[in-house]
């Protein structure tokens, strides 16, 4: 009587697979597909928490008259990302289809084995579609949040609806098949174990092509053109954004072994993710350090980023040592990067496009130059780089995979944010830039308590046009 | 020698276990066990973590001068709840007993097998009880921080102390038996995945009836009974709560399947569990923006909480597209029911009833309506629901279920916040509030410096009375 | 055709061990060792974010003026910590040497079975090198993030790279091998489960010479040697490092199992750990409210801290009543220890030798007094404690290792910094340190708008010298 009360409950609901299990045990094949299904979940929170990352790190190195906007528009776009990848994104980028596109599994329609006969890329994963898609929804989620980058401080809010959707359906799932869906990138053997090219280097294509359709923010550019510091406000939000990155970074590069019963792969792609992002942190602080005179933190935080975004490709397939020359350089080649890229007239607020960009570059090139022909082997892309034994072999396929990518990211940006210039408009009005978008945009302060002070002091331009 | 050495040390005893696998190995069974057990651990770590989110969202959502008192209080109460689940709330929930409350568990005293056998619930799970008590706790610890929420800006410290531990061990655990502990509620059916009502509901109610006892905040309200925004002081901070809830939500729901190895189901749950975020997200953002002629980010993230309490009950039992629906109702009904209450001269200062209780409520409801048969049938609860061919019978016993929760929490709520408001008093003093509660409950502001430099302008009182 | 395309894309790579499993089934063997690395990993993943704890617990509990600086330099030093725990700490702690320190695995350099035969006590272990050296890399880190509290508000920026080099290889490797790499502690049968005394009292240790050879903070001592409270500016930021550290805890001293597959034996660890810090968050809450007359919050995250530091050594070997015994002792001892060093004159900014040496010593001294025989056989470490029929045996051997390892850090800590200071100097200069370490060290503010508002009003002295 008590035993079928218990059945009837919820929480013994909860457990009926577990009884179930019970009665008759698990295959080996199960097992195995159980282990693999809580790592890769376990990945795609990771990366998925790392949207929290992107907003603290945008939002502290932004103004406080922003920072509500900046943080706020975060957990919007990455819903309108999850609705429209759900939609649309994931069967273009991985539904079975032709070279350039998916053509199945929209909606995640069917059982899931229905879903499957249309995704054959999955056909076989012991991982359920559900894991499967939340992963790369995750993925696609960070892509976006590197575009808004180019956006920060004067993008107006219905920008964010349209653009948010139109990347998610029209250019990530393009290049993210490509190279993974069964893509002509991926048939000549393309090396981007995480996506330096399509994650990273997309996003930061399309941020390059907001910022020059934005143009500068009021207060950048002096008469001369010469720069002028704005600087972020707050960098302990900041730093926190780049650990919750880099603790994503273990989902976003081991999570992409898609298994933990290999042998232990996805743990020396942890490995090498690490050692790649320490030493761009101390590269990065160092070579600010030089130059600057002063060991400037948001360079060191930049080139933790940089060396992870590079180490993105790599992490599978080079050695722990070369993580480490892979990471500094990336440190280093960013820094420099975005001092050119400030001087050339280009205001990237957070630097997305040398961070996630360059680094994306150096990334995808890198394997090219130091993949090792056994791991090259293990994980079954493309061959050995220039320095062990490749030629210019897998480099030339490298570099033609970031060609492609950035050629067709740049086109199909500049096509919609043109034509978003030219109808409704990308740029919020000079008044409503100068009040700051946490007023224009929604109505209220991120920090009431605090620009309500500055403005009563009379110092309100202090606040709101620095 | 060496070998002697090793088995004597620290480390070495880590491995012991590992040890003892290499030389027999592992059942099945055993196997499946340690993967169920590792799927919840990590579910407990994320709910547990929702604690940070509570945390955040409830400082940044209140004023400067209350901000460390709000945010040290939800550590100080989790706490408390962890001690008083640990002794006595466990065992009124979980262990046998009759259909109102548990007699057993108490303590966890006793080997596993002693415990599991007061615990009959649990005694076939081949998870062990220091795991499920850690899932249970982070659950009660969820709904007694939403409970705060009616308390916020106002409550004595005291208050915190005393109906911290009864909350834990009078009202929490008596409605978790009834739906997941073999209770009445459970027996008839009811379907409440995770906790729209067990959880949510719970909190939520026992905020209303703080909110409504403790009355408004000084400066809530004019005269002609008008209401005053009385601003949060800090969205990054919010936004990032919402982040770490989202997150924690997959713990908090797909956690709640205590299995890894079924099928991948806890995949499925994930992807409704997110589905419905997101559509809360848009949903709340576009209507704030339709209804004030602003995109309101406060709105917009309660529309994102409001849909994952809503899609809680539901989110093993509907589709994809219901999931949808559920999410982005949610964030609608849960905007216009704030600015209902609101209205009607209810100070819930962080909108808990609304986004908790509401939200709660239609998500019970909403499983009563949108209960898929195949989805009923796998959790094995209850039947479908009204529109995939169930009739009314499970929608009502889903309102039974809401009701009976509700007006319990509300009356056992109403008797213990009553005795405390006419012995030791549930709210500070006028004088104490205007100062702020970090002043006087705990005799140092929670953001000296900028506090400091507010009273040094002489404008104090902006500074305090805003 | 289209199969071959497949197999040869970039995503269908990290298929392949997927694709292998299906065709030959895992082993038992391989499976456990799957699940084991998936924990481990997991607990990895939760210390490495313990980074983030520290950043913003040491950054909240400063001043505004160094709140960039402090953030920063955790990612600096975790990343310094990193290169040289790979290039030189594992190896002297973990590989296989004499009783004093190992001489094997610098550099992890050689395949998998390479490193495992010079670091034999990992030979048995299912897990990759990979993910145990990220484990132990992330307690070295913590133990690194413990020292730098001694350093706060003053110390100079290269002195962080060059301490962080030489604690990463030549103190904390050491005490690492004399307790779990093989050395005489372990062989004694010292029980110290996760690091009480290996990370938290070495980190601790290295503060309070640090605190005691740069001198108290200007303005923190009156003319009278009374102390004067130089309050933290962020409260909030310290309650989330607070909780961030707690979920960490769950890696720290539950991942120290490395086994999910043993018996659910990391669920006991992670149960006894969690009711440690409960208890020490309320008893410390309590005890400052007597002793002060209000309900402190820093002393209240102290205590939870405290707590969680003192389970360190013990949670393995005490029952859960006694856990919270030992986390409520911890809590109180701390908050009096703490107030006493302050008043003798130490300036220990954040309390690190209190919360990470004192409660250290208390929770390895407390294995020799609560540690039951069942679980010290167990664990195959050591024997039972004074209470449970052990005698002084065991807290003999406990406090030979307390003594030891705080004699060692005291003396080598002592000559490194005392170098540092006769030559490049430990402190920056009393102008620098009245400007504050951002400016001083990094050339901007953390947080510029706030600071420079600050200025702007002639308040520029009340925000840099208090």
């Amino acid at each position: 009587m008590f035993k079928k009360m218990l059945l009837s409950t919820g929480l013994m609901s909860m457990l009926v697979p577990t009884m179930a299990f019970a009665a008759d045990d698990k295959t080996p094949a199960q097992l195995a597909s159980a282990i693999d299904s809580v790592w890769v979940m376990l990945a795609a929170i990771l990366v998925i928490f790392m949207q929290a990352g992107f907003a603290l790190l945008e939002a502290g190195s932004t103004r406080m008259k922003n920072a509500g906007h900046v943080a706020g528009k975060t957990i919007l776009t990455f819903g309108i990302c999850a609705i429209a990848f759900w939609a649309v994104g994931f069967g273009l980028a991985f539904g079975d289809g032709n070279s350039f596109v998916g053509e199945g599994g929209f909606f995640l329609d069917g059982t899931q084995e229905q879903i499957k006969s249309s995704v054959s890329l999955f056909a076989e994963s012991p991982i359920p579609i559900g894991i499967l898609f939340l992963f790369q929804l995750a993925f696609a989620g960070v892509s976006l949040a590197i575009a808004w980058g180019g956006f920060a401080e004067r993008g107006k809010l219905p920008v964010y609806f349209i653009f948010g959707i139109l990347f998610t359906v029209l250019i990530y799932p393009v290049v993210a098949h490509w190279v993974w869906g069964g893509g002509w990138l991926g048939q000549l053997g393309m090396q981007d174990f995480a996506g330096s090219t399509v994650v990273h280097l997309q996003g930061a294509t399309a941020a390059l092509v907001a910022t020059i359709l934005l143009k500068p923010r009021i207060g950048k550019y002096n008469k001369d053109k010469t720069p002028n510091l704005i600087p972020g406000h707050n960098q302990v939000l900041s730093v926190l954004g780049v650990i919750i990155l880099w603790i994503g970074w273990f989902g976003f590069n081991a999570g992409s072994t898609l298994s933990a019963t290999g042998d232990g792969f996805f743990g020396y792609v942890a490995l090498t993710t690490n050692l790649a992002a320490a030493a761009g942190a101390v590269a990065a602080l160092v070579v600010s350090w030089m130059y600057f005179g002063k060991a400037d933190i948001p360079s060191m935080l930049n080139g933790v980023l940089a060396a992870l975004v590079a180490i993105t490709a790599a992490c599978a397939f080079v050695s722990p040592r070369d993580a480490i020359i892979i990471g500094a350089l990336a440190g280093i080649i960013t820094f420099f990067t975005a001092q050119w890229f400030e001087k050339a007239g280009i205001d990237d607020p957070i630097y997305a496009f040398s961070v996630h960009g360059i680094a994306g570059i150096w990334g995808t090139l890198s394997t090219g130059i130091f993949a090792r022909p056994e791991l090259a082997e293990k994980v079954a892309v493309g061959k050995a780089g220039l320095l062990y034994g490749g030629g210019l072999e897998q480099l030339g396929v490298q570099a033609l995979g970031v060609f492609g990518a950035f050629i067709f990211v740049l086109v199909v940006s500049f096509i919609i944010l043109g034509l978003i210039k030219i109808t409704i408009g990308l740029r919020v009005t000079e008044e409503e830039e100068i009040i700051g978008l946490d007023l224009s945009e929604h109505g209220t302060y991120g920090y009431p308590e605090q620009m309500k002070k500055a403005a009563a002091q009379g110092a309100g331009g202090a606040a709101s046009t620095l």
